[in-house]
């Protein structure tokens, strides 16, 4: 549908992909990322129906567990804006005390050097294995 | 409890009050903000039993309704960061295509001024009263 790019077939680093949404894994300037793209094409959770937006809540809630269980992450930081791109979807973010950010949001000004912490170690296929696991549960 | 700020009996702005959480509403920055702080004191959605979490999204999820109806916003923002105040409390920000920001988040650098815009209208009694209707359907 559309040309709206989290509508597109071919998204890159999918390690989910269910009825309800696909989670994607990223490494984005040094943040271990974990980002739930709703199936529909839809603008806020509240476009979604009631048993639609919890079936998506309960997989943001599987990638803070994996994000804290893989990386011990510090804080982790949930927030689904789509100002730019007006596709639901949630950004899942660990965070670590000395990162180039904390504590302020990852959108601010940095206050330090990137990390390049333990995110490039994570082994993704376990990430995704467990993921799976939460879900299924 | 300790000396959180967020577990203080005398929090301002304060909406609504029920077992779960506590909704405030703030106009900070010139963004209509409504922000549900969790009574208990702990730092992640995942440190919750998962129906006091689904009770939480709900609370946030009726905030997002709220703010829909009443401010017309272009989009909602919905966010957990926690990193300053490590306890859990969820911010549901109305955006409008010309405020400081749009289409960042309103952590990053400024676009242009703020906008005074509905928010400074809003009408906080009424704003009160559809968000109690709505939690207690």
């Amino acid at each position: 549908m559309n040309n709206c790019p989290l509508c597109a077939k071919d998204l890159e680093n999918v390690i989910v992909d269910n009825q309800h949404a696909r989670i994607l894994f990223v490494v984005e300037n040094a943040y271990p990322i974990l980002r739930v793209v709703a199936k529909k094409h839809v603008k806020e959770m509240t476009d979604l129906e009631v048993d639609e937006r919890n079936a998506l809540m309960q997989m943001v809630f599987a990638c803070e567990v994996v994000l804290r269980q893989f990386l011990k992450a510090d804080k982790i930081n949930l927030a689904s804006l789509g100002n730019v791109v007006p596709h639901l979807h949630w950004h899942i973010i660990a965070r670590f005390e000395n990162d180039a950010h904390f504590p302020d949001s990852i959108w601010a000004k940095p206050r330090r050097e990137p990390l390049m912490p333990k995110a490039a170690k994570v082994d993704r296929a376990a990430l995704q294995c467990a993921l799976y696991k939460l879900l299924n549960d």
